[in-house]
């Protein structure tokens, strides 16, 4: 079965970075990334740069990359100034997420909107990408549970889906803000998703997860089973959590791979170039990170007999 | 539904740590351990004091422990003399838990025995405990994949549960020991091990998980649905691979009843009493644990609202 594998660490894990990593090595990063198999790279985001300042080079990043035919590049919006940012740059992204959370207190943290004020600015979004030439996705932050608010109703999330829905959206993602999903919660909900708002294609529906517990993988096994057929991760594990210093963020692509192949899956992604591009990550940064095979290596690494059985 | 969780980091984590654990600390542990709902602690091993120093002080430990009923205190044994060591000592314990490889290398490089040397000893080990009133569990290790090897036939692990059977062990454990096994396999091979020889209790197979390549959550999922009842893992998460330097070991055993109780298990586990032990374990050892749940709080550990939005 065809698995589709997108990336988000150089926006979502550098981001958070506390020392700006320099334009080239982004571009660096985004193009070793282009050449793995991935479907869609999350390259940089259109927010205030103020408020992020790791991604002030939006512009640069877009115009420096080498696209590769096939991939699709994505840059984050949290509103429709970042979509018309996103129109008006040089080198355009194929696709811009734009971002509202299911619960409304978080939504007013993370973008300072009511969900009211979100979705009234939905129509605009879509059609200010769509007028030019940009595919766009909404993502759905907090579907599994919010940090502040905790459980989060099922029909909040089927309500914004068919919000996204009617507003004329290429894809969907849903996202385990704080690695709060567990595996038989995702298989539950999202098995309603696609029930009542059957997917028009293979990747219309994308599953974002954290590994914030531990949990990561198996919701990723959990949404395979309820029919999702398209991943976030981070290469190396890259990212965090705002509330808890030290905790892992988003799951990681590399170990994704390796388990998915192991299953059997067919990702199309080259495990052994994306593993040399995650080895690079923690000089880049300057810190350990979460990722689990690029220490031990993948499950078919095998060792030498221990000296004492070499006869 | 109820899950039987046991612990193994006083063994398996203790045993790879290069300074020596004090016995009391040792014995610390495992009598807070005692009080948190686990069904069976792994407390120390009879081994050769030469070949494992840290855990030299198994008398001691087994006669210190605060023993609460309805706990199993269970010690590692490699061979029949650990059987009798066990069985000679002054406080035994309940069970012993003898180990070999599915792979023939790894059972060499282990425990210094061919298979077949291996499981002629095996109805010896089962008579010495029973006849010193312990239980004997099994352990097989490398069930789902061998270091040295790689892939293990599936017949081979069956063939192995048969001896296992035959010799009238009390408990057997499939044990993934370099993290090589992935949900599929799990649940496939999980499947045909209990159809073949039905368990004859809820707790008569365990599945000893490692997350060396981060699948280890995933693992325990898919044997919960194969239909296995009984999971080992190891507080906070100590532990590590021999084979991988900075690599995980053992599952972290908080992070799994973390995700098994918001899945809607009954794991009869105080997961904040384990969380208050796991938090002690890093200046017991002096460096960082992988346990997840320890850094970021259990999933329904709720935060305050960003200042600007207190109003």
């Amino acid at each position: 079965m065809r698995l589709y594998i997108n990336d988000v660490a150089v926006r979502d894990g550098f981001q958070i970075e506390k020392t700006f990593i320099p334009t080239k090595t982004k571009v660096e990063v985004i193009d070793q990334l282009s050449r793995t198999g991935l479907h869609k790279i999350e390259v940089t985001s259109f927010v205030s740069a103020k408020a992020v300042p790791a991604l002030a080079d939006a512009n640069e990043v877009l115009s420096a990359i080498e696209r590769v035919p096939g991939v699709l590049y994505v840059v984050l919006v949290p509103n429709i100034r970042g979509v018309q940012n996103a129109a008006a740059t040089a080198k355009k992204p194929d696709e811009v997420n734009g971002v509202m959370s299911a619960s409304e207190t978080h939504n007013r943290a993370n973008i300072n909107r009511t969900h009211e004020q979100s979705l009234a600015e939905l129509p605009t979004m879509v059609k200010v990408a769509h007028e030019a030439g940009m595919k766009i996705s909404m993502s759905l932050s907090t579907t599994f549970g919010c940090p502040f608010e905790g459980h989060v109703a099922e029909d909040v999330v089927l309500r914004f889906v068919e919000a996204y829905r009617n507003a004329g959206v290429d894809a969907i993602s849903l996202a385990d803000t704080t690695g709060m999903a567990n595996p038989r919660q995702v298989e539950d909900l999202t098995r309603k998703v696609l029930e009542r708002f059957p997917a028009p294609d293979e990747t219309f529906y994308t599953l974002h997860f954290h590994n914030t517990r531990g949990m990561g993988l198996a919701n990723v096994v959990a949404g395979i089973a309820a029919g999702v057929r398209s991943f976030d991760g981070s290469i190396s594990g890259l990212g965090g959590c705002p509330f808890a210093p030290g905790a892992t963020g988003n799951i990681c692509t590399e170990d994704m791979v390796n388990m998915l192949e192991d299953m059997g899956y067919d990702t199309r992604v080259d495990l052994a170039k994306l593993l040399a591009v995650a080895r690079n990550i923690p000089a880049i940064v300057g810190h350990e990170v979460p990722g689990q095979v690029m220490k031990a290596g993948v499950t078919m690494h095998l060792h030498d007999l221990p000296e004492y059985l070499r006869t």
